[in-house]
């Protein structure tokens, strides 16, 4: 019998924004998998690890940080491999995911080299867009708002394209992007509608208007940008 | 003492996509609330039937459907003072939101009549939008893309030009609003990179390209645009 592959969504941080059905495939797991940045701590399993049972076996994919993709993609080849061997001998496999797992989430490199040999299973997770949202006390959209998520690593020129015919705007992995966004929001008189936040729903969790942001940023820090255009809020 | 208010998100349908925090306090809430459509079921009240306590003290704001706004404000006003009672005398009252309480929730129009005169902790719940990728099983957004979140109700004019310049694209809300979508989408040249997704995580879920998607649709379905920019997906 061949097992079965989960990609599972842990939510932003705090374990206790797991869901039930998340807790529930870890703790019945035959292997946890999940990636680390160069061999360091892995956040995904540092949420799940109150939910792992006693002896599971691990597989750790070590990411190598690199501006070229292809010695990433070689770290996911091996990852696979390395699930597909377990999935073969009939274990269970679960794959931790930081937030959602197709949410800018890097399962997906994990998805398209098995999902078409082994029955594959996601299951969604908390975002950080909501938890931040949640975390800085407002709402983020109401009724008929169009919401735009947007990675800060994409250029001031076209960030300032998506963010000026925008109405509610959610900018990802801030970090070392934080000047260049906190100029082009300056620039399109927007810098009072926008809220910095960091670390959503973890103890170090920090709110701010975006004028007193911290620099350098870290990369779990967030922007959001929200107009408050409901009359009735 | 006064007592805390919670707007706590459910998730999409899946009572087991609630997460371990809702969970615990649905089971300690001392008063339940929830909204219900002119007296209809809550969908809400659905979602954590089980985990709710023996007992428990519910509060059902009848929101009356109409065009006008100032009927369902109303009904929010009388909710919002039956929650305040209870706060006063020292209960803690729970909000039950499908979805997340700040995305497109009813949730927002108590928080704004309550939150500045009673403790207020808003719980981030899974979104339709992450749940409907997982079940069309493709990745929403990689790397640097830009997600855009359009609700359905929004003029055709609107949705195109929203969509146009857009790379992943989620349309929700999309009940009766199906054929004006359809037809955007195939100006666009969209309609074969689109699904269609129907109560996602419930037993009566469905998955489908968009070409094939039933008349008239529901109000919880959503489409899905995704390009697949990525060249290692």
């Amino acid at each position: 019998m061949i097992g079965k592959l989960y990609g599972v969504g842990l939510g932003p941080g705090d374990p206790e924004l797991m869901t039930l059905k998340a807790y529930r495939l870890i703790q019945n797991a035959d292997v946890i998998a999940y990636p680390t940045l160069e061999g360091g701590e892995s956040f995904a399993r540092a949420i799940a690890a109150a939910a792992l049972p006693d002896g599971v076996e691990e597989i750790a994919i070590h990411v190598p940080m690199s501006v070229k993709r292809e010695p990433a993609q070689a770290a996911y080849d091996t990852g696979a491999a390395q699930i597909a061997v377990a999935l073969d001998v009939g274990k269970s496999v679960v794959v931790l995911c930081e937030g959602d797992p197709f949410f800018y989430g890097s399962f997906m490199y994990l998805f398209s080299r098995l999902s078409d040999r082994y029955e594959t299973e996601v299951v969604a997770g908390v975002t950080s867009v909501t938890a931040c949202a949640a975390a800085m006390q407002k709402p983020l959209t109401a009724r008929n708002e169009v919401l735009t998520i947007i990675p800060g690593p994409i250029s001031a020129d076209d960030l300032h394209a998506r963010v000026r015919g925008a109405e509610a705007v959610a900018i990802m992995k801030v970090g070392r992007h934080l000047p260049k966004i906190k100029k082009v929001l300056a620039d399109l008189n927007l810098t009072q509608h926008a809220v910095y936040v960091e670390r959503a729903t973890l103890p170090v969790e920090k709110v701010l208007p975006l004028a007193d942001a911290p620099e350098p940023a870290p990369y779990f820090s967030m922007i959001l940008v929200t107009k408050g255009n409901d009359p009735w809020l």
